[in-house]
């Protein structure tokens, strides 16, 4: 078991990572308060630098090392956007990244890493493949390795989100954000339980990739069974880390039909005119959808990111 | 020839609609900055209410009828955003208002123009059936006429989108924005100009819609010519009063390929993550294709609206 961070650590990387990420703004929305008779505000990550909140865990967690271990080099696996949070912190700093992606990652994933400098290895397609090379990679040139969500300072560096919402709207009664690893719901958890300990957080998500939910019923850790889930940032099992926080803190994990996610990510982008991607309308879905108590409340939804393949978009 | 509306008219405007309109935040892209090796300003008119500028000349218009004008009705031919801005502008204050639609238009756009409480009427799908019906209307109820550009409380409301980013941005070099009718680029020259003599104002058109261009090189104003460009709010020909403006006040006016506003389009929705319709690109690709000189500049670049058909993207 590794070390569960602290809400210590979460004010560490807030300052930490603060001259290196943006504060993003909170928005509002006339026409969805009025759907959802409820208020809710918008916490728009996708306008974080790469385009997604995951750049604050791994700017947090390339920072916390010192020189020493970081010029042995830092790897990390990820065909999403772990993956460029991870080559621009790295160049951030100065130090050299190497991202195994499998080889048929977007062309358009893989110009990103590339423009963040970072050095990319090729693998098979299969989460197998990614993780043994990852570990051969490791082996051999003894490579600091930064999980995309089962790391502590990658989690502190994700409950910063949570730590600026608040800050801003200090009057949350709820605050949901959408579960894959389990990395941002974690560093909420600690985060917003202990700023206001009678807020209620709840995690999110796709009925497609409902790991997390059949994993705190069972009261071990599930696997996700498919991966065809449009929420692509969403297909991944939980870790004993995010597991053990959010049995702890949770207050309820609900999820969501693909048919509501697409909606609500359409929705976002013809009435707020922002771009999100599908994984963040996972939880604007749970609201709209009444999966909580959600009239005359005041709701804290966590856009994660907006990094979407414009060619094509699920509605067309 | 109309009465030309003068700063103090715009400083009235600003005053006037303030309560009713948003005021549209600033935004900054480090990745355009590098592009263009200059410094770029959005406002952000796509965040407006009904997802556009429109909606402030259309608030000021409405709102300088007395109830004994306004009583008589409030009319306007529009199929984009002035229909709607006009729509809701009347709401506001409880007036009725009638908008001529042509039977063609987009189902999306004429529920927007219902649910904000218009009239609708339609007429056959041309300019002329529109003027027809809207000039029978005036004739039979004696409502007044909502022009979309030509009114000078119109130009006045528009100009508040160059006096809101100036006064956040005062050292701007240059201001740029698309002409269509010209209402939005007359208001922006009466108030740029007063607030910083020194600023220039360059004006941007669509290649396949340069009516603008060839009205002030011939002196005269100039029809539009074809009507298929993408930039589908810059479809219209100048009127007498913004024609005048522009004749005393535009330092210069520069066209662009339609390639390059799809290219820009897609690029500020992948780059920024924010939704913009192709009109608001035409500014940008004037920028990014060194139509004038913008080296070491600091630009501001009005993003005029957000309201795109998600079924029908140019680039797919």
């Amino acid at each position: 078991m590794k070390e569960i961070p602290s809400y210590a650590d979460v004010l560490e990387a807030a300052e930490r990572i603060k001259p290196f990420t943006n504060r993003t703004p909170v928005f509002k929305s006339k026409w969805y308060n009025h759907q959802a008779e409820a208020e809710l505000f918008f916490k728009c990550e996708n306008f974080q630098k790469v385009g997604a909140f995951k750049f604050r865990g791994a700017c947090n967690a390339v920072f916390t090392l010192n020189d020493h271990e970081a010029n042995r080099g830092i790897v990390t696996h990820s065909s999403g956007n772990h993956a460029q949070a991870v080559a621009l912190a790295a160049r951030t700093k100065g130090y050299q990244a190497t991202i195994i992606m499998p080889k048929n990652a977007p062309s358009v994933k893989v110009r990103a890493v590339k423009e963040y400098g970072a050095k990319i290895l090729f693998c098979e397609p299969t989460i197998e493949a990614r993780k043994e090379m990852t570990y051969q990679f490791i082996e051999e040139t003894n490579a600091h390795f930064i999980h995309p969500y089962n790391h502590p300072m990658v989690i502190a560096g994700q409950g910063t989100v949570a730590k600026e919402f608040l800050d801003e709207i200090p009057d949350l009664d709820i605050i949901i954000a959408p579960v894959g690893g389990g990395g941002l719901i974690s560093g909420t958890c600690i985060t917003a339980k202990q700023i206001k300990p009678s807020i209620r957080v709840i995690g999110c998500e796709p009925e497609l990739a409902d790991d997390a939910y059949r994993s705190l019923k069972e009261g071990t850790i599930q696997p996700v069974l498919r991966t065809d889930t449009i929420a692509d940032g969403l297909r991944t099992s939980l870790g004993d880390v995010t597991f053990t926080i959010m049995k702890e803190y949770l207050d309820d994990l609900v999820t969501v039909s693909e048919k509501s996610i697409t909606r609500e990510m359409r929705s976002v982008w013809e009435r707020m005119k922002i771009i999100i991607e599908p994984s963040s309308a996972v939880p604007l879905a749970a609201c709209m959808d009444q999966k909580f108590e959600v009239k005359g409340k005041k709701i804290g939804v966590i856009l994660t990111g907006g990094n979407v393949d414009l060619d094509k978009l699920p509605w067309i």
